[in-house]
């Protein structure tokens, strides 16, 4: 509740390492991925003869004990975090999944969006094919299970010649891990070495430190990566013209401490405070972010405009899901449930209030308001991202087009919707130099609308059966 | 615990009644059937566009509360009760099965086995499907979602062309509820009126009983009905030349309220006592059972017998799962957590001992034990069915061949072992004599070995994907 | 739902056992006395230092596994399984309760009910002692916690000169396990023997056919049992002039299998049957019961009387807590969720049947229309018991008295109101009969209005704090 | 785990407030004070009739539902969040603690530690007076059931005549909210107004911004305030002659966002870090905290000392509990599963790491290493409080004195223990100069090892009666 930021999809996570307990090892990494996803998560194992699965609806935390760790016995595991953009909340879309092919046991965990499910849910199930989900990433695995080949690394090959969109995989056989990347690179995807004798991949290194992984490099794009007793190789790589990584991983999703193309995420996100410093001074006594995603961009706008940096805004570290809804006075209280101004900090001042989005509009108005109670003189609202025009089909949870506020107003109108002295946007140009990466390798489709691939199917509806 | 009864596999129910409240109703139809599966139950529900589900693991009381039955609004439903023969007892086993087809939703409820459900899983291997389970009632309901045919008519009737074995299923779409029995009418079901414009269909009649549906005839093996705004129609009946329907209905499975082929099954456990007690009399002074399943044909032995007939073990009623292990003295109190003698009634006296089965041997002894304890001079233990000499392919969990007492053992051998002074097995004649029907109706293969159709499967091992 | 029966409040039970897992063999205990309370049940266990307990809402099977049973390591313990009839239905009314007090840690376990417990809440808060419970059960054992005496053995002594009531109390303390009995002999209290040095006291003998253990004697009216080292022995004997025994538990709470005063239950309920065929015969050719409680009496009935005996009625195993609400329609089908009859049985049979209790008369009645559904032509109740004109305030929970039905009608109105026949009930002098004891050492106040001693707090309300 | 911080004990709520939803209210205030407390959480709620509670164990948002709410109605309630630190992890210790009492209901929340708990406790056991826990905040309530006085003012005054240590109370009544805060003023406690008639109590301010209500002062010292339809009044106040407020409030325990003797924590954090500064400067390239509780005086040192502030670590926002223990690999991992540190901000840096406190000293060389090993040249730890040497008595849960590493170690030796460069701890003069309070208005205790009142009964040891 109280929010008005995007959601990222998913993590995956892999790892091959005989003679290590993978599932333990699995639940530490996702533990640090739960940033990508907290409405469920689970772990498969193979043993090298069956897959064993627990998957459950809830914080990784809570799904996971000692007893469930016990029956995941084997070398190979993968596991996955999910907060759900296609299929709902429920147990039966958890990932990863897993089925029975003809090629032995099978199972995928899914970071992405395939912009082609529908076409190919219709292709599936005119071959006879019954889904039980309508989630994209049973349809990765049934494709999986079903696509020519005798073998896996066939199959993974067909896979990626038949899909568009973006994703991440990590699929599970009885003897090795593959990771796949889409040829655009949308998502992240890389690869390191535990021990002596083990690799993981994951969604973001971050994982690696926490279990002590080493960082060896990214998945390329279009690359499909293969482990097993003869270590990784790549056994296919079919690149697009023109890759295209979010730039919402670098703005938002990622963990600051994960490396994304080379990059430290914080240090990026605090470039992105010095590029909108340049692009957009003001005149202010102090800065301060929204925490906790936006404080590198205020440090960094602080260090590039001299202007001293504070801590403006608390929030409360446990706010969790509640199903309790605020009465009527409460509602007009907002975001004060989760943030609370520091008067002392602000009393008096001319604020900089550092954001990395609007999308919506809901909580920027209710957050100014707070900062002006709590005495602020004027605020100066900068966004470290351009405005957000456009819906996102490959895999991040955004709202749909006439909910976007920047695709209804100017900024101008923006900035008085909020209650703004004054607004701005980093520009694209600002965005692209901060990262340090050419302009061309990425998708910024929700601001500028140019996707990396023509959208065919947006808007048509798969009917959903519901399990409750 | 303490169990040497064969296990029934599932209870299925089907409703069709437009403005009723058919997910309440199928609720205490369910419960109804609750004998017939304790493991996990379902209710699917279409209110013709889309179908709603809700299956857990547990009894029926738990499963489901206003809460969950408000979301299964609709005038079509299917309900399933189960316990599980193949596939594991999780909740992705659960029934009914429901799936995304091209036809549209479909949802499967299942009751039975089938025989040559490894040939049918690799034919959809094959294909390309991947399976999630390893139960045969997700191979069932795969293939109604892929063999030909562009109504569910037709595909039904490509079903029941294929598959072999015993089957009961009640499948649901948007529009219409199915009712199919396979041509050996192995396993029951019957169809009922409920008030003005609704239909039932049920695996047993006690079902309509509990929510005052009106009993109107057993759907026909090889028959397959479809109920829908027309009302019930048979659009196929294919039986077998040789029906087969389940002996073990009469001798334990079936509720006794409860009436198959026009037969009371208390009535016919009444007259398997009388046989018995015709074919293998004994000179006594008491005629008991043990509770609940074998009085009625005590009660049938005293009729004809003459001998009294008393109440000579009670049974704890509140017995449920239990994760607690008795200890070693505990253990040697065996049954007698379950069952407790009665002195007064037992003292002195000869006894007659009827059960209606002995699968392992290992209650029968300590039942023995116990009444000799309780002072009983003599027990001679009379069995209202023959020797079980074989294993059951048809979807009832009967032990392996290894396990069975009686095929191991002669029956000098099996009397020596449970301690009886004497004991003695009904015939096959007299079982089919007290059903009053034909001898080829029958399936006793675990009698007989002789079986309805060739079992080429058996012993086919599918590995089995666990999900905990 | 659908009953119509006075409930029974509580079971106790209590072991002394050094080097025996106490907890295991009262959980095992506890089972056996489900049937006298299924709301919550706890066991309370002394190493010698301390008492660990463990309680929760629900059936002894749900409340326990392996885990909890480790934590409750010592050689005495203490089990209860409840059913409210003061206090709510809440985790903080479970018993045992457990207190700190000036002699060391206490734990006691209560079956009964104290008539004075109005006024002795009121010494209590005096005192000044706050009671966190409406539980009379609390108060007695603050009552303990706080008497007079430097002994375990004093403070026993003087609560019985100050509680008025049914009480039988299993009391744990660091050391030793006592059983006491209230004056009267309201509840039922039997000491075993266990093993070679093992001693245990329960509400009937049942548990101790199911652990094994040896029936030595019944607990005296007002005696105090010390069990420790030393073995048990009577530290105390204050029995009442008059002695006054719950005719309740002859005719309905006690299993059928356990003994009281030196009698079999199942045995007195068989010679209720034979007075009641004397007293009020009728001309029918089939006797039958209610199930499970009244069959005893039907069988005894039919012995005496000729007339054959008779399944009619089948109860649906399974009915357990379910919080759905039947619909207009279902409601019309009433007691049919839980009994069915047996038309072949019945159809164009005239028909004896036996019910062990009415109290409100709400089942009577229904029963009877489906009997007569099912075929019967006529119906005639015999009741096990003399007509309820009377409240219990010795425990059971039996409604107030406006709603007892033979309070408001005579017998010709109940027979009319419930549609029978004929309608008669069994005479106190009949029900004496077959108990074969004294009739002055009973308590039949809820038949005849003479209460055992002075009522005199009935209908003070205790206020009720909620926990939720 | 992973954790080497005191932990603080309680957070206390309270609110009279007619026709407001006062549960509503209360159950987003214990939000707002979740930091208090994560083990267990209560409302209770009069209507001016009874009490209702609802209590247990986990976090604010698991506990409640809109079902449990609403069963809360009422006009006057208390909440409390709770981390244990005398009395085990059970419900039975869950607050508010509930009795009925001669007074009528009564309901407590407390925060703190009464020091002369044991004697109480034999004092009330005296009085024979059993107690269901070990917690003192049983005792509290007990003590107000049953001390002198006919009204709740006067046992509430003759209270806090008989009790020691640290205690604020919110006393629940039929009629009145009353809070309570002892002599010393060691916790902190205040008054503000909620709408136009009501009033709101709270350990902490942020409680009433989280609502909307506005602040009006602190509770004083000893002072008790009454609440009900005529407002608040002060009915008593025994300040002691030295006040003792804890100063672990200011550096540690309280959300930064409260005000404590009209200071800002955000604010005495960031001054903490200026002493800090100034008292042990070092020479380095950047100055990082320990998040969260450490970053105000991380900034307060950077600004102090021109040395510039940056993230230097990293922490996963979503460590929750686990039960999942890690390997021996994953334990050398340490606290990398909760902090990470960047590298790119630390390599080849000479890095001031600021904490706000070393208990045991066992996270502090984990940190260290993480920091060295992503590339810091140099780190000079500092310490934002003095060395904890002594206990507290007051309701901390700091660890035992042998536990205490400056109890056991100088500084140097800690310095080579946890492998800094350098180590200072700020000095008692400066946390007091940051407080800009009167030195004497202080507990220090765990500093100095001067109480403020004699404790007489360390080391007294409760035998723990223990549910599971």
């Amino acid at each position: 509740m109280f929010s008005d930021s995007p959601h990222e999809e998913c993590g995956v996570f892999g790892i091959y390492a005989p003679s290590e307990d993978v599932a333990r090892i699995t639940f530490f990494s996702l533990y640090a991925l739960q940033h990508r996803g907290q409405e469920s998560a689970g772990i498969a194992v193979s043993d090298g003869k069956t897959i064993n699965t627990h998957k459950e609806m809830g914080l990784v935390s809570q799904i996971f004990d000692e007893r469930s760790l016990r029956h995941l016995k084997g070398h190979i595991a993968i596991g996955h975090t999910r907060y759900s953009t296609t299929g709902s909340s429920q147990v039966i879309n958890a990932q990863p999944f897993t089925m029975h092919t003809l090629l032995g046991p099978l199972a995928v965990g899914h970071n992405g969006n395939l912009t082609n499910a529908a076409s190919l849910r219709r292709q599936l199930m005119e071959r006879g094919v019954g889904l039980m989900t309508s989630s994209d990433s049973e349809v990765a695995t049934m494709l999986l299970a079903g696509l020519e080949g005798n073998t896996w690394s066939q199959r993974i090959d067909a896979f990626t010649n038949c899909v568009e969109g973006a994703y991440c995989l990590t699929v599970l056989t009885r003897d090795a891990l593959y990771a796949v990347r889409d040829p655009w690179g949308l998502r992240p995807l890389c690869l390191g070495r535990f021990g002596d004798a083990g690799w993981v991949v994951a969604s973001e290194s971050c994982a690696f430190d926490t279990i002590g992984a080493e960082f060896i490099r990214e998945i390329d794009p279009g690359e499909v990566l293969q482990i097993d007793r003869d270590g990784p190789r790549t056994i296919a790589k079919h690149p697009a013209q023109q890759q295209a990584f979010c730039l919402f991983e670098y703005i938002y999703f990622s963990r600051p401490d994960s490396y994304l193309q080379g990059q430290l995420i914080h240090e990026v996100r605090m470039r992105l405070g010095h590029e909108l410093a340049r692009e957009a001074p003001a005149e202010a006594d102090i800065v301060i972010g929204v925490p906790d995603s936006a404080l590198p961009a205020a440090l960094g706008f602080s260090q590039a405009s001299g202007i001293p940096y504070g801590d403006g805004l608390i929030k409360n570290r446990y706010i969790g899901r509640t199903f309790i809804q605020p009465d009527q006075r409460l509602r007009q209280q907002g975001v004060a449930l989760k943030l609370n101004p520091l008067p002392n900090v602000l009393n008096g001042k001319r604020v900089i209030l550092i954001d990395d989005t609007i999308v919506r509009g809901t909580t920027s108005g209710p957050i100014i308001k707070l900062l002006r109670k709590a005495g602020a003189t004027e605020v100066h609202m900068r966004v470290s991202a351009p405005p957000i025009r456009h819906p996102c089909f490959m895999g991040v949870d955004m709202a749909t087009q006439p909910e976007l506020i920047a695709f209804n107003k100017t900024e101008a109108e923006i900035c008085e919707t909020i209650g703004a002295d004054s607004l701005a946007y980093l520009s694209m140009d600002g965005l692209i130099r901060a990262t340090r990466r050419d302009a061309n390798g990425f998708c910024g489709a929700c601001f500028s609308g140019k996707y990396p691939f023509p959208i065919h199917e947006a808007g048509k509806e798969i009917f959903e059966l519901t399990s409750i």
